[in-house]
């Protein structure tokens, strides 16, 4: 099968959040994505722009995504980090996605960038094994924390002052 | 005990880089940090700086840190990463920790963040604890995986002309 990597711009980001869409579904969190296709032109395409992303195109339709942005590590310096790597499932098993992987570490090395980081569930073996296939580590004994808006409102409503 | 916080400046980098030093032995990591003092005033104090971090001082003493940056969620949009917590083992329990991490907590709210995110070794339980008081959300089922620059190059190379 035929298929072009691209960086993407301001019109794909209709069938970027499309991808975005069908992973959180795939992700069993179909209620996940909070963003809209204007919070993507928005926030990815003014002047400093918080991601980019490549597309993978078939017969001129975007079947694929990598979306990443720049980290900061104190152990290592400039870090990248790939928030998102989807292929439509209909187009899997065909090299896209290894070809869009290929793409941000390109990108990731031409930059100076002293490491690329990511996250998988754990239960999404043919990703992990992927991964590991192409030299990466990964690293199970730490946990992601997050603190959403909602939340974040309610404890300093709590250390008003402090 | 008396204690204030404020933004880190030039200045201060010899300090965080102590701290964060302090960390990587803390974790058993005593070689991790491949950076320098010089690495952290020319990324963080250039035009578009790589992070920014909070300091803590005791009698003019920097004796904790809070470093972080912007990331991007795909799910909830703009998102704030705190890289690291850090105060010195003999400060601690003082409530210098909370201070900073409120001032990273407020910072995010005041810029319209929608999540704010981090890591946490598994077996820090005493930080796992405070940071669950706070309404944070802990997820063990996402695997991080990284890949440094040399794997990047190796990787690379296999796959020149792709």
């Amino acid at each position: 099968m035929e298929f072009s990597i691209r960086k993407g711009h301001k019109e794909d980001m209709e069938s970027v959040y499309r991808l975005i869409h069908e992973l959180a579904i795939y992700e069993n969190e179909p209620d996940a994505v909070k963003i809209s296709v204007d919070d993507l032109i928005n926030d990815g395409f003014k002047e400093d722009p918080e991601f980019e992303v490549f597309v993978a195109e078939v017969k001129g339709t975007i079947v694929g995504m990598a979306l990443y942005y720049k980290r900061y590590s104190t152990w290592e310096g400039k870090s990248l980090h790939l928030e998102d790597l989807i292929v439509n499932k209909e187009y899997r098993g065909k090299g896209i996605g290894k070809a869009l992987y290929i793409e941000v570490m390109r990108t990731a090395y031409d930059n100076d960038i002293n490491r690329v980081e990511w996250e998988v569930i754990d239960w999404n073996k043919p990703a992990i094994n992927f991964y590991l296939s192409t030299g990466a580590t990964m690293i199970e004994n730490w946990n992601l924390c997050q603190m959403n808006r909602k939340n974040l409102k309610i404890f300093l409503d709590k250390h008003e002052g402090i």
